[in-house]
């Protein structure tokens, strides 16, 4: 739901021969960011059925003009993702009008343009109902993740390919790629080439050149990409390849904190992602580290007595360190918040703590002055099936900070598709349309968010919404949206689609449905 | 696979400009269906990982030669489909070789080229292993098919295009599609604009436009499309439009026996069915029908008795006269077994029996002359979860039938996704990868098939091609392949695909498989 909606009354139909215009644009558009957005969007508006109908006396929109008033196009936090859209009413031709200060806030545009688009299967074209509209909009929050999890399950590449489209369709802007994990290493690093010899298998892995192709198609579509390592826990299949980063071969992980090696194999994939993943933050991770292998591995132990440490200080030890060398390579440092939890006074300042393990941390963390992502698990983890979508919708990242320089250091959500028992089969009806109850809350104003007695319409729009994905191929799941047998859900569930659902200043829409049941 | 298979030991590297020439060929392709395939084919291969090796010193795969023999592209029931696909080791250049009689085995053979494509982690370019191949290939059943129900869900047209392209993965070559049912009438019938009154919603219809573009994207790809209208049951939804064709307002289907209205519907129908669905054979349904409705409503039971009708008369005489009109529009009709059960002996001469009761019933069917389709729902609906892949890729079209002259009456066999809890969201994972599994029941001759004992080499074939489709964006599940946990799957079934991992006349593919293992 944008910032700002008003609408009017008249139908207009697309033209099927669409054109882009840039009048007034300072956006040179060298690398076919927009040319290409534009060009999928029309295919995404034309999917559905065939075009077929005469345009002969009806309203026509001839064109979309982009202007874009920034000419660069490095995507990265915090770039302005706002834009401006009209559609009048009236002209000869009728044209719309997008503006935006970046490219990025005019792919916004474009996507709310394609979801003000039905196929009119009266007249057999593309109608553009409810002109003139005039909508501005600009994100809550800078930063609305979904993590995906590739060391649970190996996604192939155009999987997550799929996913980043899917992502755009509700305005995510961070893809938080949690590479590795204890189960398997299928990315290439370079620099130490046996770290994938921990991946599943020949064919599942990933190359350094397809997460270059990754992390470009992704910025095409106005999203980042978060590179994921998570240390010293969950990294026992680094040793697959290195056996010496175990504390021993009975006792796998946490990495072993006593060695050099751990370290400068540690700074080999941190160089090698820099090269790559030019996304401001770099996450460490830092969670659900047992430290017993330090203490049960006697030459570990022995560092440790050498050292005056104990467990917990070589934990926080390894977590500064890590820190230290990514901030050497020009990276943010994301932590899952147990680093917080345990050792907050001692972590960077710049340090952006990742809630997730329950409600009340972020307001901690703003406290303390560091920044926070918040993904508390009791409602944004996709991997618990239990929690509904409207449990999705109402989690607010703001809870109890008040403080307007606090509420500043709150950078957004991120909603988490953990891999243990999900693959490419079912992923996509895993995420959706959860993730796109989540994705309002960090898009919209908190004043024009759905309250709790508006779920009833929020519903209805959420459903519209997995219509929409479901028609552009993304399997998106009916998510617990109606307490409805299946085939009622479908019922229920297409019969309008997108903004047109919206529930906005007038209740035209619903008479407008109505008018066009069959 | 294939029937015939001989496979080397010599690595190729696919050229990744790749070229297709036809020299000696018959075939003109006009409607660029050989030119549209070769480069969806070439895009598969490479799908998955970006291509950037050189190929210094590497014997290079340059060409594909196809030589079709006829020069026509009509696609129906019986076209040939075989091929041969030769792959040398040598040669400057090295091209492969296809030769088939109709561009419709051409395809086939494109699409087992592409299954012996591999990325190769060390080139960083698609290899070909173990040349020269020589595949000598045709189906045994020319009657291949999947059904899907557009009455129960709606399936966008998108999602329906995506299942076409999944068939011709496992040369499956006929679409069921079950269009209309008592749930909804999603199609729009030009010549009874009110039928589709009987849809979801507004948005829930195929156009007759969006009709014949699925079934021109179809054959394009091979895949006839065999169109359902299932009467006198199980079309209570015509009525929403007509409620005339309804016994009465509080007793909605059978449709009306007594009623000419009703017959001159159906005829419509056919009639604007005749002009779109070009297969041969269009489906009658027929299926379980309960006729209470024409007793208890008094108008139609005064028919009934000025006729001297019993129920039972007045069902086999609406079946005869639907496959009536369905002849004087060309079509050969099929209709469920429930027709052959009940008047087999009445039933037009030409009429193939769709089996799905249970097993048994096709050796009745062609011990009675007439052709039969092997459905049987305890081991071919894939709405039966409970069936696993080993449990479809048993069930045996010809089992016990003897005679080659019986034999030859059984066109072949269906697995049918019927739509009461599956949608957009789960269709493909449903389907796949068990459809595959019945797929090669129906292509490979009976003497190639696996045996009982063969399942674990079958499994791990199978969750090869599995992977295959996932790589390929179909979010085929892991269809119970495996006694394992959702991890350790996905371990298994991606280490390496297609072809390569079949058993063949040596052992050599476990070998080489070692080689490439990390």
């Amino acid at each position: 739901m944008p910032k700002s909606v008003s609408k009017g009354e008249q139908t207009l139909h697309v033209s099927r021969d669409l054109k882009m215009t840039a009048e007034g644009s300072n956006y040179a558009d060298g690398k076919a960011i927009l040319k290409d957005a534009f060009q999928r969007m029309v295919t995404l508006i034309e999917l559905d059925h065939v075009i077929n109908g005469s345009y002969q006396g009806l309203p026509l929109l001839a064109s979309v003009n982009v202007v874009v008033h920034l000419p660069g196009d490095e995507l990265n936090f915090g770039v302005d993702e706002s834009y401006n859209l009209s559609v009048p009413a009236t002209g000869n031709p009728i044209y719309a009008q997008i503006e935006a200060q970046t490219v990025f806030g005019a792919l916004h545009a474009l996507e709310t343009f394609s979801q003000l688009c039905n196929f009119d299967f009266t007249s057999r074209l593309i109608e553009l109902p409810s002109a003139p509209w005039a909508i501005t909009d600009m994100p809550r929050f800078a930063y609305r993740g979904l993590l995906i999890d590739t060391s649970r399950h190996y996604l192939p590449v155009p999987v997550i390919k799929s996913v980043i489209d899917s992502m755009t369709y509700s305005k995510l802007n961070v893809l938080h790629w949690h590479i590795v994990d204890e189960q398997s290493f299928p990315i290439e690093i370079p620099s130490y080439p046996k770290l994938w010899n921990g991946a599943y298998s020949y064919s599942e892995r990933y190359t350094m050149d397809d997460a270059i192709d990754i992390v470009q198609y992704a910025e095409k579509r106005g999203v980042n990409i978060l590179a994921e390592i998570d240390v010293p826990g969950h990294a026992l299949s680094w040793g697959v390849g290195y056996p010496s980063l175990w504390p021993s071969a009975t006792c796998k992980e946490p990495l072993d904190v006593s060695s050099e090696s751990t370290f400068q194999v540690i700074n080999g994939i941190l160089s090698d992602f820099s090269k790559v993943f030019k996304f401001k933050f770099v996450h460490l991770g830092g969670d659900e580290v047992n430290t017993s292998c330090w203490t049960s591995t006697p030459r570990v132990k022995a560092w440790l007595t050498q050292h005056g440490m104990k467990e917990s200080d070589a934990y926080r030890y390894f977590v500064l360190r890590a820190q230290k060398i990514a901030k050497s390579h020009g990276y943010e440092v994301i932590n899952w918040e147990e680093t917080f939890n345990n050792f907050g006074d001692k972590l960077d300042r710049r340090t952006v703590v990742h809630n997730w393990l329950g409600g009340g941390v972020a307001e901690k963390v703003v406290a303390a002055g560091l920044r926070c992502v918040v993904s508390n698990q009791d409602k944004w983890y996709l991997d618990h099936l239990e929690v509904t979508w409207d449990g999705f919708y109402m989690n607010e990242p703001l809870k109890n900070i008040k403080n307007p320089e606090q509420q500043k250091l709150v950078l957004g959500g991120e909603v988490c598709m953990w891999g243990e028992h999900i693959d490419a089969s079912d992923i996509q009806q895993t995420i959706w349309p959860r993730a796109a109850a989540a994705a309002e809350r960090l898009w919209t104003p908190f004043e024009k968010l759905s309250k709790e007695w508006e779920i009833p319409v929020l519903s209805t729009r959420l459903a519209r919404f997995r219509c929409l994905l479901n028609h552009r191929g993304i399997a998106a799941g009916p998510g617990n949206m109606l307490n409805a047998s299946s085939t009622d859900q479908s019922k229920e569930s297409c019969a309008r689609r997108g903004l047109q659902g919206a529930k906005l200043s007038s209740d035209k829409t619903e008479e407008e449905v109505k008018t066009n049941e069959v």
